[in-house]
């Protein structure tokens, strides 16, 4: 099973968190917030405390490519993948940062698609256009959200198995372990169910366990 | 006329070119690379350098409202303003941001349109539905770039006269300073063409003769 963990609150320790989660996890991933509020050097001191699995900063990046890479540059040492939106296209945008993290060999992870239900007002109805840009641009990985699988599943098809899926939106926002590994995703992207737990590592063992039923449900399906 | 300064390097000190420029400026608009560079702190520090003017947090936020919401309490009682993309919808994204905003007295700036040539692959052909969200949310203001003035008429025509365009794009990104005021726009936002110039306040002197001229002369035209 593949699992990240979400870590976004800049109010909170995640230290012991991290280390109490490293050998079960298969990552974890920065927010903005978090990055922004404790500073980058956060991601540095974090990551002494689990050197393993994949390490992500959720920057969410929408701008120029200028832009966009004086900010990776900022946190990119300490990270294996950073995530941008693929609604800024390509020419002077996410071509300039690929190449940019490719001379540093870091990976690119592109928003397919998003959770939430203002989702569905722009984003969704450009997602054709979306995926013409990943298709053209092929990022590492790309991101499109456990609670609605059937875009994963589209997306898997569109785009076949070279690319990888990172899912999140499971737990607070909705969508139960193993659904959008079922679908078609690599990696789902669990945060608060686990970090806000009184006890983070049972609650992603069992994020595990639940994701392993649900995969041998849906291959019973298939 | 109307001129806000663009900061964005996270490797420069900004308080003197501050200084310097804040009896003939209208606001300084703060970056995400500098924001997150040199902390939160940084955006307290620079304005108490020069209390007056529009200062705008350039977050370019585009996630889901829980998360930008986070982000933007870390920056807000440092600004007077936050930028957004409308990419995002309203629901459960930028309604939950403007409300946030709202209840802290604070404004919100969406971006409508972009400036650089990748825009043209998403972005623009999602400029109705953007336009939509937009014309429901009756933000503070919007973005809309300098370069491509024939965009800024279009939108100052659809949403009216309440909103307020802020326009990047003048300079080193290739427009001239004036055009975009001409199409409608009520800001003209300048980085470095003015950070990057030897003397800061003769550039923005220039900036502003030369935004009057290009007035006048559209006046006449009109």
């Amino acid at each position: 099973m593949s699992l990240i963990v979400a870590l976004d609150s800049p109010d909170r320790e995640f230290g012991s968190l991290v280390e109490d989660l490293c050998d079960i996890v298969d990552g974890f991933k920065l927010g903005l917030p978090l990055l922004m509020g404790r500073g980058v050097d956060y991601a540095a001191r974090l990551r002494s405390r689990c050197n393993r699995g994949l390490w992500i900063a959720d920057l969410k990046l929408a701008d120029i490519g200028h832009v966009m890479k004086l900010t990776t540059s900022l946190v990119v040492e300490h990270v294996d993948a950073v995530i941008a939106h693929g609604f800024v296209g390509i020419q002077g945008a996410l071509g300039e940062l690929k190449e940019f993290l490719n001379s540093l060999g870091k990976k690119l992870v592109v928003v397919a698609s998003m959770s939430h239900p203002g989702a569905r007002e722009v984003y969704d109805k450009a997602l054709p256009l979306i995926l013409n840009v990943i298709g053209e641009l092929e990022p590492w990985g790309i991101v499109a959200p456990a609670t609605r699988p059937q875009v994963i599943t589209s997306i898997r098809e569109r785009l076949g198995d070279s690319v990888t899926i990172l899912s999140p939106g499971v737990g607070a926002q909705g969508a139960e372990p193993g659904a959008a590994i079922c679908a078609g995703a690599d990696y789902e992207i669990v945060g608060r169910l686990i970090t806000s737990s009184n006890d983070p590592r049972a609650a992603a063992l069992a994020v595990k366990d639940a994701q392993k039923q649900r995969l041998q449900a849906c291959k019973r399906g298939a």
